[in-house]
């Protein structure tokens, strides 16, 4: 329907799906991605406030005649799957309904990362439907792949969340609780498609700025998935439209050295599809992994200061959400955790 | 070899392919298509001074621990096909070695563009392989598809002509001869990556500068093959990566109106995979076709003054190189012309 | 009052000016210039949804604990000059109020810059003040100094315009009527800073687009002043904050050639504090005049296809819109027309 | 010499001084900040491999028909003060020979900011000149003025140094030893105008990565002057040509809370010309100090962590090398501090 260019021949099609929220940047890339996928073709993309605009419109790099329509939850029920790239309080309930008619659904925003507590703490508001919560599976594929495969319903993480854990849930044992610190930085892109004068391209380009310390929403879900205690988190608006990049630092424990944390990189990744190591002396690029479901991850230690220095880049787009979001779509629905996904970011 | 993640079963593996000249960006990136290629698999990545240089190291986003090799002519003639993205001067000579092996070759460059008058005229030395350039078929995929498919020796357009032509090539019967004007702009790694001062980042970063008027090497390329006279092009270095964009100004022949050039533009891409017609009042968005081997085309006339302008945008890397060569790389080896591309570029 | 570090001791100060609509980014920059100003001090600052906010807010720049306020006809007409950064429909009407109590009035927008037909037939509504696009004097200094000094109400040119004429005024003696394309690029704060999805960050990084063509208001703008008939001018939007280029095509009349073409340049520029004509070879860059009032001209002439093609490289905020202003208010106070600005851009 | 614009009138002009190096970034910084000093001239600008080509051809921001030279000692020494925008190798000597003849020297490399020891363990090299470093001043201005007004070799601080230094030296004694991160985020000029491959504009829009950790020859310096024990340092390229920003992490001592960091950073900077404190719930944008020598801090505490993280910007080229460098030379000479200089930078 989206693309014909690496479209299979129909008859491989197995399963149709929504992309809800497709007006944005998330929903636009979960778009682009399921145009090039062998098993799944979108039935139907909606949008709020842009319904009845041609999908083209909004997405230019979409060669399609779609027109975004409104969301209807019982057409949305009768689907085989429903990817929520809406605001969380529209995940809330229509997310809830979904599941409760036992459609599968992945959604992107933070309405289950967290447990109803630290959700209202949060987000400051309460959570309204704590019984999700519980139910849902946190989306972080590589450590969660056993429970992802049949979820009813995935809390796929948000983007800084992705790239700090992936750098460092490996090292969990070998660092001190208490020691974190986050330095993040992030694309545009991330902050989504609103309209706000902090993300003009005017004001943006050839500016860097730190936001939202400490209290950006994404400090418990890093704190609750790592369990190493309280979570120094900076994320920082960069002026490009894709990666993310994040700079992690944490005391080694006693005993703990180069090697050690080595090992437990590779132990962790050395057989993952979308997850590279990179050899020692070299330091990922958010680029390279632009466009793609990929990450990378490398280490340092400094024995002057007894600190390991992990260091991760993702697409906030690609694997920081939409990519992830397809990845464990694919694993819900019992398909092929590669289907219609690349490592490959585009460079230069 | 290059990329497991979108790598069909080995079986589906028919032709092997080298690619020479790997270490700069349209090496690069014709190895990143070949990664996700079905049918055509990389058996060698070549490079004269970066040989012995593990792949990754200049391609951060190919995961891969192939190592740039040295070119031994020899080898690569046994191949089915030799993709060359080296300077000209090592395109005439290699060129010229492999087609008398009868080995098809795709060379990239300027070699075999043009006729051996215009190239010694605009060049500033003599063609020393004359008799190749008469059996070159030019590239231009959507103009030249029946002589590509078995061609033995393919000339890749420039990127700067690939945009052009694009846009003015289906109104080569509406507008006047003499009358064109094309003012180009395309990303940086469209000049290479050799290094130079001028594209030092920090002296390009938030800029923008003409160049190379009225004498660049793409200008009697977009001649011979438009067929309209001199034409009136300057090129512009734009701040970003990949992407290119073409406007182009021509004088509407008597009686010629907005209709004829909207029909012509349909009746010319209408059915292509990878260039599409953009409705009215839509402009061509370089970022839309970024990453990708497609191209935009709009067309809006002025009938104050009675031109047509028409803009085209592509990945000057995508269709303007690699893309394309991947394209036409397709077409001689009797393989569907869209294998391992794609006309939906990374956006935003 | 803005800015300590280059302010000259008190006593020098001469003049009292308001900024209306010091909000935007043209008012900023308004207020940058004058906070090093000698001789002029800016009493008041104002903005319409914003009145209340600190101006360091919006202008983070700017080191100033000044709040913006409404503005108050009556006690603006008590100042020695009023910098109108407005949309046209305000400086329509304000500019109407000040200059009718005598206080001279230099307006950024596009209200006064066209006699009243062009006015209504480009901007789509009828011109409510004809009596005062009479009065209007247009400010492009180098080519109106004479009017300005003690003009009464200065219509400061749009920045397309600015550059397009810089490069194409000198040369119209020696080119043909209607034979003129102008293909020009601007930096996104030349959009304004209201909130428009195709001004976001994210959808600009790394992109390019043409927009406006053929009817962008800034057409009869350049063809008024140029006098050399119907002219096709089309707009693009670049993915930097600050800059514009224009590339301007003509065809040389029977006779002229490259001497003749450098010599009126010269003619023109030799003398000029804020222009330059680049020596053979070089083309201008962008942001070799960010930040700066200067304006940079070079030209090429292509003999096969008889045309000159001029390239201008202007900062729209500067010599494109605030810049100006500020020379044009110098000269309408009868201060010396370089004070508090600077031909000199911020480079790399 | 090189601009007339901000030029004052000959009579006032006191001091004759020499930029060598002057064909890099830091050196067409001084020249462009001295083009507009009222009381210093550049006698000479030099350069080692560029003597002979015209100042502009290499900073086309600059009018001028000044050539570069080549270095003579004896000529140099002859001048109020020399300003050394070299390789710390050239520095050492050249710095060297015109102390001992009395000469007053700002050098911008590495060559005299640490003790010879710690020079050699962190340069790989010896240092061939100790007892010039005994001598230097190091030229933090806010933190060294009283040392800096006659001195006659200053060692012009690094750029990340600078950063990082102006957030943590007023809360030195309000957070714990050891605890101190320090995560930086640079533009590319600051990596200097040496072609290398990792500055090539195509490689580095729209990308970004970290580089040096733990081994930045910056670390020693901020170390040595924090005087808080081992730091973690790590330096990251931003894909801008100019602005730094430093983001610092350090773990309060015991009782400390955000009132007295925030009183802390008012009583170092209250009164000072170019460091401004930012109110509560704003942090530092490194474009409102472009172009300038500002630097701007902010603070937040998190109580969750006891961790302060404070946020400073500022320009690379400006409060980061020349812009400091000048408001050195201004106290060396006797001069105003402020004289040449501007805290407000470019925005948007």
């Amino acid at each position: 329907m989206y693309n014909y260019a690496t479209r299979m021949q129909e008859g491989s099609v197995s399963y149709e799906v929504a992309v809800v929220g497709a007006s944005g940047y998330s929903g636009g890339e979960l778009l682009r991605l399921l145009a090039g996928h062998p098993s799944i073709e979108v039935a139907v993309a909606t949008a709020e406030t842009q319904a009845g605009r041609p999908v083209a419109d909004l997405h230019p790099n979409l060669d399609t005649a779609a027109v975004l329509e409104e969301a209807d939850a019982g057409a949305l029920a009768g689907l085989d799957l429903v990817l929520l790239a809406t605001p969380h309080a529209v995940s809330l309930e229509l997310g809830g309904q979904l599941v409760a008619k036992g459609t599968p659904v992945v959604d992107l925003s933070g309405a289950f990362r967290l447990p109803p507590d630290d959700f209202a703490a949060w987000y400051g508001e309460p959570h309204t439907h704590p019984e999700l919560s519980e139910l849902a599976v946190y989306g972080l594929t590589e450590f969660h792949r056993d429970e992802l495969a049949g979820a009813r319903l995935v809390a796929n993480p948000g983007c800084y969340p992705t790239a700090a854990l992936l750098a460092l849930l490996p090292l969990r044992e070998l660092v001190e609780p208490g020691s974190v610190v986050v330095d993040a930085k992030s694309g545009t892109s991330g902050a989504g498609r609103g309209l706000r004068d902090d993300l003009h391209h005017a004001n943006v380009a050839g500016d860097l700025v730190a936001y939202g310390a400490p209290r950006h929403r994404h400090t418990p879900e890093i704190e609750r998935e790592l369990g190493l205690g309280a979570v120094s988190f900076t994320p920082h608006l960069l002026p490009i439209a894709r990666g993310l990049l994040a700079t992690c630092y944490a005391t080694l424990a006693e005993g703990m050295g180069e090697e050690d944390v080595r090992g437990a990189l590779l132990d962790a990744y050395g057989d993952e599809p979308f997850v590279r190591v990179l050899p020692p002396g070299r330091f990922p690029h958010a680029k390279a992994v632009a466009g793609s479901n990929g990450g990378q991850v490398s280490a340092v230690v400094d024995e002057r200061t007894r600190r390991v220095v992990v260091t991760s880049a993702i697409d906030n787009l690609g694997k920081g959400a939409a990519g992830q979001a397809l990845q464990n779509a694919n694993l819900v629905l019992g398909l092929e955790e590669t289907l219609g996904l690349t490592a490959t970011g585009i460079y230069p």
